[in-house]
């Protein structure tokens, strides 16, 4: 066990969902330290934030253009920077993390537009830094032995994906209550051109892109505000196709009651079928022609590699979402290390979904919003 | 308990599978007797099936016709007849039925074209004659609590239909091997429009529509042929409008491997959801809005009128596909004796299946086929 | 297909519930024909079941005795006799009708005592007739299933049963409302000495020696009456050791809220496991040891001969209750068939529960309810 | 949020399992910084285990004796340590920290004899410490759901209790392949008394008596050794009678070929029943009589103040394994800080498993012993 990496965040204030979800995340595998921050959008609550999270109170910035000129002056300085502020914020942030010759881990979507993402994209590359979008579903166990499955040929040619990303929460105007969470989710100015489609629909294209590895040719989409007054839509039902001959469905809601985070995928070969739902991912359905469905399980025998190094503890004894979240920064250190010090690239550490996914994602909401304002397929 | 009724089956021979179903869903409620029988496509081969199921010479008929003609020469004449014939044979039996005044059963898609549909249709009425066309999955007494809940406002109003029916025993060439069932199947002469979309999507548009008693106004189709040589789609994607705002996805396939029968349907109002799955079939999930999600069940408590009525035996003890086909046809009798006795209608007879829905499932047929033809929405 | 049989009932008025049962699945296969009936306690009551059953005037008795005495003079006399009488009456019944030459199908459990079962045994054998009582579940395909995967090896040496039925329906005083089910079964006279352990701990039992062969060594079992007032057990938890070295756990009760017909079985051999629930009786999950869990589905890949021949419809269309209780008189009719034309046993002759095992059923009881009130293990 | 507290772990070095499960969940929430140990059973290894980890050098100790002498001489001592040695050495080893005036967390069982936690117990009330057990599966929130309506009366009168832990991994005889897990279990002069009865037994007691607050009266236990040559059972069946009538059943076994950690635990009350399973932790099912079962989730609705206090992230993100360990730790220190400051309670705190609850599990497998081999029921 190497020594654990520092790193710097920001947002995530004390207040903030998802900045609590990636601290969590990396604590659990004693993956990194947080030393650094400008967690909040006003340098006094910031301050604050830095002080309840215990940072050390040189280390504790007001804005981040501080925290990089500063953090980039010292001998210890973070070895990454991890962006959780508001979508609308991810690209100047990220854009100056690159430059500033920080390793970036960002929340998904990655920005407000594709050409954005490709920006980012081509800087890091330029730079030779790590700028890692935290698809986190991709994380699962079960969801990598899922892909190792399709990589290695155990369902055949790939002919059809189905995947589902239904909530619940969003069935009513929660936005009027005032509720932090809702309120930017349906702002076009915040939230960009998607709603659904943008927050949990590209989470279920990227997840069918990292198991199968297809590149999405066109999309006819048909979006719909169901909760009146919204601008962006609540609800999504798309049709893909694929290069090379698959199909695929995505549907996307937020207003399908009763369900919480129900995030499912299936993968029709013509040898072999998968099946798994986020909601119980700790098990894998394989289905091969003429066969007995079986069910693998995290822990459990038969799996692969990647999966195997997913995971921390025994089958049947549950893992979940921070786990997941945290397999993705297990991945996100060593593919540092391997920049840092020239070392071959690890399993973990090439499984990390980068600003490439994240421009793929933004261009998906682009296309599908587009197609359905069009009444028409779109082409990629 | 009446006396039961008598019946003639149109097809149905013994090496045939569906006929047998229809016989056994009879027979389970002792609901009517077969008396008469033209079972197969060759007089010797009928007379040869009505010996084995033990039908008397005399009403061991070569054809049809013979057999409407002699049928409705006798005073003992059969109630009612049965056609379980290939499915481009259904239009001239049906109508040669109806107009020698015998009510009808008949298996689905009723016809080859919406015309013909309505064509039976309307002569049903014009004689007064009973024309049901078998949708069997309406008769699972969980689907007809889900109606009812639908229909007495407990979802609000409806927004989104989710409806899958997914089978893999078509994932290969089976028809190259000569198996009956799948050869008439991918044959555009014998089943008409669609092959998957046909088949068992218009199980699923039936099952939104007798649910939720929504009006398809459009849809968009795409339809695959993943097998190669198929002239038929044996994979089917649609997004439909129904009228007053409600959307609804429809995904056919019968090359889901490792599927059975799975036709299952989510519908999600702005109040509350249910979700009901043919292959548990006993069981319908309701969740209200900000609530714990619910399992009814069949025989347990609070359930409509209904679904006690669909019923027979205690909940916990499974009841499945031959019950609920045979909930149709304790309809059928009680339609017939309402018609015969002019006495009021019965919860059950007003909820069977009629000719007007076999035209409404071809007509989907029709109107995604050129959907997917054109590459855009088709009205209805 | 032979010309169907004829039968008798004997009980099973129109107002009870388990002789419609009988009458149902017997119809299911057209596997016979009911002709003859002494259906009721009384003669006026048993002659207007008759007619509402469309039996003619001549076959509907006033009494059993009545009809063996009258039925045993026809050329056409019944080919069989169904006693669905109250528990405490079968013994009486099931001996006339033996003497009198009648084949028996009798309800569970057989008699009062295991010495009077043990006397029907010797008499069937004796007059060479067959003796079945109707363990339904054993009619399921996949229980089928499961014994034959343990009759093969497939599991290894058999090491624990764990074998539950539980119910929730008596869960409260309901025998005070008048409910009839409720009321005999509580009631010690008409239900014997057990309660919920004669009612459906004897199906548990069965369940488990039906499946593996297994015969009871000793019991230890603690009895509780939980609905004050009660003179029978309503909740029963069995320790069982088996000849041979296995071990097994049954819990059977009917206070278990929300419980509808929880009957299961799970048998664990040294080399693999399987796990049978009546409430999805169409799956059986088979684990070997290393491996994953793999589900054996009805009607689907790798299926014994014995589960195959039990089935009528294709995978993914649920069977139910009412088949597995048919595919129990489809090898009664095999085996009288066997009986009268001495030919060799069918499968599914050989498949049906007899006397024998409504013997130890009883017996199974006896040594319960004598182990509970001593506290101390009894050796079969 | 307050500053992490600090502790000391004693075993759990870089080869053991458990520690790490530990350290973990601890740091998962942030609860408390690791800074001191004495991890191995020897100094060499105890140091390398220390550096792997992190530790400073002056804090690396060779022995526990060592540490606690050290610890308590310095002014920035640790909080608490952490007890992960094998079974046979916490008594010596939470005996010594009790008295050096360290509060202790250990893992369960917590002595190898009850008089040995029954001193611990008092050892820790005189010194006014902390003796907290993990009996991990307590902080699954939807465990503290169940309990809290078991406690509110929603479930009525407790009748009767069916608690299983069914493991297969124990099925072969692992031990002789030199699997460490493996080998102390079935040592029982590592292990004590029981096999799978103290391994997984014990968790199952405890699970019944923290939902229920029902205490143990007497017990009838059969024990097996299903694997040859095994000492110690590996397979157990235990009748239970708890104080004021209410009766239980648990089944521990680990030769369940294909069960990872089935625990599980049905309540029935004489006005409701909850059910709830390990592997789903997130979901338990209340049933109230004559109603439909509802499905209470993690994050949902309708919860108690118990269940929201001891989750992170929503219904439908999976909470598993480690977050329920990690919600003990979140108790362990709120107890340490109500001990220290002299504050009230807090619902955290008040929630751990203690000492008390060590012995009496201890006690549990003390009278199931003797049970089994006297062959007779054993009072409490």
């Amino acid at each position: 066990m190497s020594r654990p990496m520092t790193y710097a965040m920001i947002g995530g204030g004390t207040d903030a969902f998802i900045g609590e979800v990636h601290r969590r995340a990396i604590a659990l595998d004693n993956t990194a330290v947080l030393v650094a921050g400008a967690l909040s959008s006003t340098p006094e609550r910031s301050i604050q934030s830095a002080k309840q999270l215990g940072l050390c109170h040189d280390r504790s910035y007001g804005t981040y253009q501080e925290l990089f000129e500063r953090e980039q002056a010292r001998q210890d300085r973070v070895d990454f920077v991890v962006i959780v502020t508001p979508n609308d914020t991810h690209f100047p942030i990220a854009k100056a993390a690159l430059e500033y010759g920080f390793h970036v881990v960002m929340d998904k979507p990655s920005t407000h537009t594709s050409e954005q993402s490709q920006e980012l994209s081509e800087l890091a590359i330029k730079q030779n830094l790590l700028c890692c979008v935290t698809y986190n579903y991709t994380g699962y166990p079960m969801v990598r032995q899922a892909r190792a499955m399709v990589r290695d040929g155990s369902l055949g040619t790939i002919r059809k994906l189905i995947i589902e990303y239904h909530q619940g929460w969003l069935a009513t105007d929660l936005e009027s209550s005032g509720q932090k969470q809702a309120a930017w989710r349906v702002d076009p100015s915040r939230a960009g051109l998607g709603g659904a489609l943008g927050d949990i629909g590209t989470h279920a294209e990227n997840l069918g892109s990292f198991i199968t590895g297809l590149e999405v040719d066109s999309v006819y989409a048909e979006l719909n505000a169901f909760v009146p007054g919204r601008q962006l839509d609540d609800d999504a039902s798309v049709l893909l196709k694929y290069k090379h001959g698959a199909h695929g469905v995505i549907t996307a809601s937020q207003v399908c009651i009763g369900r919480g985070n129900g995030l499912s995928i299936r993968v029709y070969g013509d040898q072999a079928a998968i099946h798994w739902n986020q909601e119980s991912p700790d098990e894998l359905l394989y289905t091969q022609i003429d066969a007995n469905t079986m069910t693998y399980t995290r822990g459990g025998p038969g799996l692969s590699s990647d999966a195997q190094i997913s995971t921390r503890i025994p089958q049947g004894h549950p893992e979940g979402y921070l786990e997941a979240f945290a397999n993705i920064y297990r991945g996100v250190v060593e593919a540092i290390r391997t920049k840092r010090d020239g070392t071959p690239e690890t399993a973990l550490s090439q499984l990390i979904p980068t600003i490439k996914d994240g421009a793929q994602g933004v261009q998906f909401v682009e296309r599908c919003v587009e197609s359905a304002s069009k009444g028409c397929s779109i082409k990629f």
